[in-house]
C-alpha cells in the first residue's frame, strides 16, 4: 500500500516561472531514463522478488518508493516553472500576452514565457506537467526492464541509474536558478547512492556472472572477433588477460576466412581454460540451487503475499 | 513523498497458479483502463491544482495513492497467478515441463501452466508482470488526461473510472477462484467509489457546464446536425427540451441543403435562448473569477512546494 | 457507406499563411483529444451498437460524421495557414526564403513562416498536415476507447468532448485571425452540444449507475480512505450524503490500521444502506434484462448487416 | 463534408460467428496496411493538392470516401464474426460458457468462442472490434504516408495497393464461410482497381521520374555497388540496358576499392549520358513549372477551401 | 555476416556546425523514410527470399548493406553538424554558453548552436544522434514493409524510395554549406538508382499484376464509384481505356442507388473483358507455378542458410 | 561502410519448421533485448565515439557489426522455422491446410504449424520475420541507450548484454531442436563475452565512478532512505562500508520525520568522507580533462569522417 505524505522529500523551490527550463526538465519526469521509469523499474521487479527474495524485494521497494517521490519533486518544480500560464489561459477575453508569446508578434509578449517551445503546455495540458519526454513522446512501458533474475535486474538498474546521473548533469547547465539547481543536485546525488545500494547488492549474490545460470560454450566465451577493417585498436577488451579468473582473450583477425574455415564456427577450435562440460556442472549446480530457493519460497498451489500485519520480511504464502 | 506500506490494501490472496487468467489481468495493471493509467491520471492532474485547488489536490493525491496501491494488488495477483514458472525457468538442466507448454507437445506438459498465451512470461519477464496491457502493448504515457481544467479533468476521471469498472466486471466472468474473484470485486467496487467522489467534486463547482470557461456560438449549442440518410432515430439528444434550462434542440433534417444555403454556416439563423453576446458575458464573467483564484495562489516570482511540517492544506507559495 | 460532399461543413477561411498556429493546430487533427480521435471513438462504437440499439446507432454515425467533417475543416486550415510552403518547395534552385527560414540567417528570411516550428512541415509533408499531434506525436489507435457498454461509452464520450472543448478553448487564445477564430469557435461550440447529446442519450439508459450492471461490494461503496497524512480536506465527495439515494461517506482516516486491523480488509464492517445480497439480485435482474435485449437482436448464426434500401432503423440480422 | 449512408457499400454477411478469424480480420481494420490507412492516407494527401491540383483531389477523395466505406465493411463484418460475446458478458450471473473458453476448462466452452485468442475482445471491447492490428498494436498515425508531391505520393498509393492487396489474398485462406469469402474478394478486388487509378493518374503526370523535381548526380544514377561477397546475381537490374532512354548500368564489382581510390566518391568517374549541367537544367525547368503551377492556385493571403455551392472543381481560394 | 569498413561510403564533410540542420537531418536518421527504414526493410523483406529468390535476394542485400552505410553517413553528418556541444557538455563548471543557448539569454550565447531546437541533443544524447525523426519521435518497426510476395515487396520499395527521394530534395533546400550539400546530394542520387534497380527486378517477374496470385472479381476491377458531390473530375483514371489491355472504365456516377439496386453490390451486373472463370484460372495456374518455385527451394525438414564457402547464390537447404 | 558477407557467422540449421518457437525467437529479433537493439545501440553509440575516443569507436563498431551478424542468424533461424508457410500461400485454390491451422478445424490442420499463435506470420508477413518482439509490438528507437558518456555507455551495454543473455538463456528451455539450440548457445555465449569486453574497456577509464563529471553532494551519497514500513532488511546496500573507498551507509530509520525537521533536507546534517568542496574540486578537475580531451579532437570548424584509404585509428578531422 501506499501513504502520500504531504511534504516533498526535497524542498523543491524555484526562483522564478522558465517555460523553457521546464520542457527540458520533463525528460525526468516522462523520459526515458526518468524518475518514472526508474520508480516503476524497481516496482514492477520486486514482484519476483517479494517471495524467494524478500530483502531484495524490501530494497527495491524503498527504492521505488524514492524515485515516486522524486517524480513528484520533477513534477511540482515544472509545474512552479510554468507559474502563470494555468491561470494566463483562463483570461480568455483579456489579452493575456500568451497569444503573443507563441504567435511571435514583437509587442507586448510575456518575457516569462515567450521561449517555451513545447506547444503541449499551452494547448493540452494547460500549463501543467505530461507524461512525456522532452519531446513530447508519451512515456512508455517499454523502458521498464525486469527480467526476473536479480544478476540481471540489478545491473539493469545500475545503468539505469548511471543515465538518469548523467541526465541531471546535463539538465543542470541549463539553468540558472540556484534553487532549481539545488533540487536537480539532490536527485543527481540519490542516482549515484542508488547506484552504489544496487551494486552492493549484486556483489552479495555470489556467482553473479555470468547473469542467470547457464555457463557460456567454452570456445566463444573469451574470443574477440575483428569484423572491422584497416587499424585497429588492441587493449583488455581484446587482448591479454580478460576480467576473469584464468584464461586470455583470442583474437580472431580476419573473421571472416575464420568462419569459412570452421563449417560456420561450428569446428572451431580454441583452447579454453575450462571444458564446456565442466561449465555445465557448474550451471546445472547452480541452476539446481536458485531453483530450491525459489521453489520452496513460491507456493505452487494456495497462496497469500501479506500478513495483517506483517511483522517480517517474509510473505505470508499460505491463504489463511 | 510516498511510504511504502508493506501490507496491501487488500488481502489479495490466489487459490492455485492460473498464467492464463494472468494473461488476461495484465490489462488492469499496464492496459489504457488499468491501475496505473488511474494512478497516473490523478496524479499529473494533482500538479496543477495543487496551488489554486488545495481541496482538489488533496482528493485527488488520495485516490491517486489508492490507484498505485491497487496497481500493486494487480501486480501481486499476476504474480501469484504465475507461480512456478519463475522457479521452473532455473531448471535449465531438466525436463522442466515448460518447454512442453509452449512447444505444444501433448505429453507431459505442465497443466498448471500449459495454455498460457503470453510468451513474454516465459522469455521476457521470467514470471513476473510486463508494463503492458493483456495484447503485450507497452503502458503509454498518452492514456493520461490531464488539462489543468478541473472541470474537464473531473469528466476525464469519471469516464476513467467507468472503464475501469467495465474491465473488471469482464474480468469477473474469466476465473473460478473465488479468492481471485474477491479481490477483483474489492478493485472493482472502488472505481464506483471513486466515481462518486469525482462527481460530488464536480457537481460542487459552479458552474461547470459547458467545461473551462468559454460558452458557445448560440446558433450552434441546440443543434442536431442528420448526418446519415433514411430512417433517423429521434429521442431527448435532437427534439424537444435538451439537458439545459431552457430552449430546445433544432433539428437539421438536411445537413447539405443547411451547408450550402448559409454559405458554410457562416449565415446560419436560429433562435437560440440567449443571444452571443449574453453568452460571452458569462464567460468573460466566469474566466475573470477563474483567473482570480488561480493567480492570487499561484506566485509569479519565486514559489515553493510544500511546507515543512506541512500543517494547513495550502501550499507555502513562497519560497523560505 | 461514406459520401464526400466537396463544400466544408463550416466555411473555414484564413486571413493569411500562420504556420506557427498551424503547429498548434495539429493538436486538433492528430492529437489525442482531435477531430480524428472523436471520430474514430463513435465510429468505433457504433459497430457493438448497430444491432441491439439502433437508435444509438444511429447518433453515434450521425456525431461520427460530424466528426470527420470537423477533422476535414481543421485540415483545410492547417493546409491554408501553410499557404506557399508546397510551392516554395518547388523553387529548388532558387533561393526561396525557406532555408533562411530554418537555419536562422537574419536576412531576407520570409516573414511568413520564419517562426513555424515543426521540421516536418518542411522535410517530410512538404507543406500539408500530418497525421500527428502539435509535437510531432502520430495519432494512436489506443486514443479510441470503446468499450461494448452504453453506459461506458457515453461517459467516455462526455469526457471526450470536454477535452475537445478545453483544447478549442485555448487554441482560440493563440490566433489574431478572426477568420479562423471563427472556425475555432464553431468546432468549440459543437463540442458542447455533442457533450449535451451524448448526456442526454445516457441520461435515457435507466439505470445507468455505476455502469456495466454489476453492483459493488456494499462494504466499499461509500467509503473514503484518506491515504495522505496532515491536514485533509473534507466535502461532499467523502463526508455527509453522497451523490446517490440513500446513505452517507464512511471517512477512513488511518486507512493503515484499518488494513491492519480488518485482516486486508477482508473482515471490514460497515454499515451500508444495501446488503450485498440486495445489490447482486439488482445487478443479476439488470444482466437478465441487458443480456435480452442483446442476445435477440444478435442472430448466432447467420447475419446480415444491411437491408437495400435500409428503409428502417433495424438492421435485417438475417442474410438473404 | 462526411455524409453516412445507412447502407453498407457492399452487403456484408456472416454465416456463423468466428472470433478466431475476427481477430485476422483486425489486420485490415487497424493494421498498417488496412482501410483506415488506406482512407487516411489518402485523405490527408487531398489537402495539398486540393488548390493546385483539384482533379488529383477528387480522386483521392472519392477513394478515400470509399476506404471509409471499406473500413465500414470490415468493422461490420468482424462485430458480426463476435456475435454473441457482447450479449454473453452481460450474463455475469449465469455460466456463460466465456470463461470455460478463456480458462481452458475442457467441459462446457463454447464452441463457437473458444479459440478465440485476442483477449481484449473479451475484457476491453466487450466483443467489438479495437482500432488495432491482428496482434494489438494500436494504429498508428505513422502509417500515413504523404509528402506533398504527387509523384511520390501517387507512388506510395500503388504500393499501399498492393499490400493490402496481398493481405486480403492472404485472410481469403483462413475462412470457410463463403459469405465472408465474397466481401473480402470485393474488397480485394477493389484495392487492384485503385491500383490502376493511381498508375493512370501517375501516368499521366509527365515528366513523373524522378520523383520530384530534382535530378540525380549523374556520375551516380546508373551505377550498381556490389556490396557484398561471393556470386553475385546479375540481371536487367545491375547489367546491361537499365529501364531508361539512354545508357547502361556501371557495375562496381568491389566498392571498397573504388571507395578508397575515388576519395570516398568525391572523384569518381564514370560516362553518363547526360552532364550534370545537362541534368540540372531539366530540374530547373520542372521546378519553375510546378512552382508556377502551385502558386498561381494557393494564395498568399486570404484564403478559403470551399465555395456555396461548390459548382466547379476549383476551390474559391478568395475568402469572400 | 556484416562486415564493417571503416571508411565511409561518401566522404561525409561539414565546413561547419549546425545543430538546426542536425536536427532537420534526423529525418534521414531515424524518421519513417530514412536510412534505417529502408536498410530494415530491404533486409528483412531477403530472409523470404534467400531460398526460392536467390538472385532477388543477392540484389535486396547489396542495397540494404549500401543503407546502412548511408545511415553511417548520415549518422557522421549529423555528429559533425552537432561539433562541440559533447566537449561542452563537460565544462560543467565553467559558463559553456550551452546554458544561454537554451535558456534564452540575449547575451553571451554561443553563435553556433543557438538555435538548435531538438533538447535531447542536449539533455539526452550528449550531442549525438537519436534514432528518432526531426521531432523526436522514435524510430519503429512497423516502418517495415515486408510481405513475403516480390511482386508486393519490389513496390512497397519503390515508394520507399520515391519517399527518401523527396525528403532529401526538400532536406537540400535548408542548408548552405556545400559539403553537406555533396553528400546529400550523393545519398538522394542513389535513391534514384535503387529506384531503378527495384523497377527492373519487378518488370522481370512476369506477370506482376496484380500483386499476388489471385486476380480480381471481374465485375469490379474496371469500376470507378464517384463518391462524391458536384463537379467531378474525369480522365485516364476514371474514363476510357485503362492501364490494361483491354477494357474500359465503367464509371458509376451515383453509387448509392447503384448499391441500393444490386443490393449491396450482389447483383452488379457489367460486362468485363474476362469472366470471373477465366480470372480463376489465370490465378490458378499461377499460385501452382509460384508454389512449385517456392517448395521446391524450401525444404519442408531439416534446413541450413550458408554454405562455407558459399560459392554459389544457392542456400544449401539441407543441414550439413 | 558495411559489406556483406554472404556466410551467416554462425552456421544456423533447424531440423524441421516451428513456428510456434519462431514467434518465441522474434523476441531476440525485434524485442527490446534483441539483437537489433544491441546492434542500434552500439552503432549510435559509435558516432559520438569516433572523434574523441578511437579505440572506444573500434571496439563499438567491432560489436555492433557482430551484433548486425547475429540479427541475421536469428532472423534466418526465424524464416528456416517458418518452413513452408509462404510456399503455401500460394496454393490459394487449393486446401492448403493452413486454414485448418488458423480457423481451428481439427480435421486435417498441418500439424507442423498447427500451434502458432502470431497472426502475422500469415497474414501480413506471409511466413517471414517481422521487426517486432513476440507480442508483434513493433521494435522502437527508445530502446536505444546512447548518453554520449563512455562512463554511462558502457554500462548501458553491460546491462544490454545481461538483458539478452538471460532472454537466450530463457529461450533454449523451449525448443527441443538441437541445431537450434546449438545457434542459440553461440550466441548467448557471445552476449556473455561482449559483456566482458565493455566491463574491461569500463575498467580501464579511470576514474569511472561516478558516472560523467559531477560528484554529488556529499551529504545524500551515502544515506539509505527507509521509505518502508514493518521488517526492514539490513545488509551492505545500507549498512556498514558502501562500496566505495572511505565511509559508512547512513540509514535513515524514519525519513518522514527528518525530511519534516531539515526543511525539506536543505537543512540535512551528516558526516561524510569528503566536502562538497572537496567534491566539486574532484568534479572540476575531471571535467577539464575530458573537455580537453574532447575538445582537442572534435573540431569546431570544417570536419571530416573518414580518410582515404584510412590507414590509422584517428578521423582525418579537416575536411581534405
Amino acid at each position: 500500500m501506499f501513504h502520500h505524505v504531504k511534504e516533498l522529500q526535497f524542498n523543491a523551490r524555484v526562483s522564478k516561472p522558465d517555460p523553457k527550463f521546464a520542457r527540458l526538465l520533463l525528460e525526468q519526469f516522462g523520459g526515458g531514463n526518468g524518475e518514472l521509469k526508474a520508480a516503476m523499474q524497481y516496482f514492477v521487479q520486486a514482484f519476483s522478488a517479494r517471495q524467494p527474495y524478500p530483502k531484495l524485494y524490501d530494497m527495491l521497494m524503498d527504492i521505488a518508493a524514492e524515485e515516486f517521490s522524486h517524480l513528484e519533486i520533477v513534477g511540482a518544480t515544472i509545474t512552479m516553472l510554468l507559474g502563470p500560464i494555468n491561470g494566463e489561459l483562463k483570461q480568455a477575453f483579456e489579452d493575456s500576452g500568451l497569444k503573443e508569446m507563441v504567435t511571435g508578434g514583437s509587442a507586448s509578449r510575456d518575457a516569462l514565457v515567450h521561449q517555451a517551445l513545447n506547444p503541449q503546455f499551452f494547448v493540452l495540458s494547460g500549463g501543467g506537467p505530461t507524461a512525456t519526454d522532452s519531446n513530447g513522446n508519451p512515456w512508455s512501458g517499454s523502458f521498464v526492464n525486469a527480467n526476473g533474475d536479480p544478476t540481471v535486474d540489478l545491473r539493469s538498474n545500475i545503468a539505469a541509474e548511471s543515465r538518469a546521473k548523467i541526465v541531471y548533469e546535463y539538465l543542470l547547465q541549463f539553468t540558472d536558478d540556484e534553487l532549481v539547481q539545488e533540487s536537480l543536485r539532490f536527485l543527481m546525488t540519490r542516482e549515484i547512492s542508488h547506484f552504489q545500494m544496487f551494486a552492493a547488492h549484486l556483489e552479495q549474490i555470489q556467482p553473479n556472472f555470468p547473469p542467470g545460470i547457464l555457463q557460456g560454450d567454452a570456445r566463444f566465451t573469451h574470443t574477440y572477433f575483428n569484423m572491422s577493417n584497416g587499424a585497429s585498436a588492441r587493449g583488455p577488451w581484446n587482448q591479454g588477460q580478460g576480467p576473469w579468473a584464468k584464461g586470455e582473450w583470442t583474437y580472431v583477425e580476419d573473421p571472416i576466412s575464420a568462419v569459412r574455415e570452421s563449417n560456420g564456427l561450428t569446428n572451431f577450435q580454441q583452447t579454453a581454460p575450462m571444458s564446456n562440460q565442466e561449465m555445465d556442472a557448474v550451471g546445472k549446480k547452480l541452476g539446481k540451487q536458485r531453483y530450491q530457493e525459489i521453489s520452496k519460497a513460491v507456493p505452487k498451489s494456495t497462496n497469500q503475499w501479506s500478513a495483517y500485519p506483517q511483522t517480517s520480511l517474509e510473505s505470508p504464502r499460505k491463504a489463511g
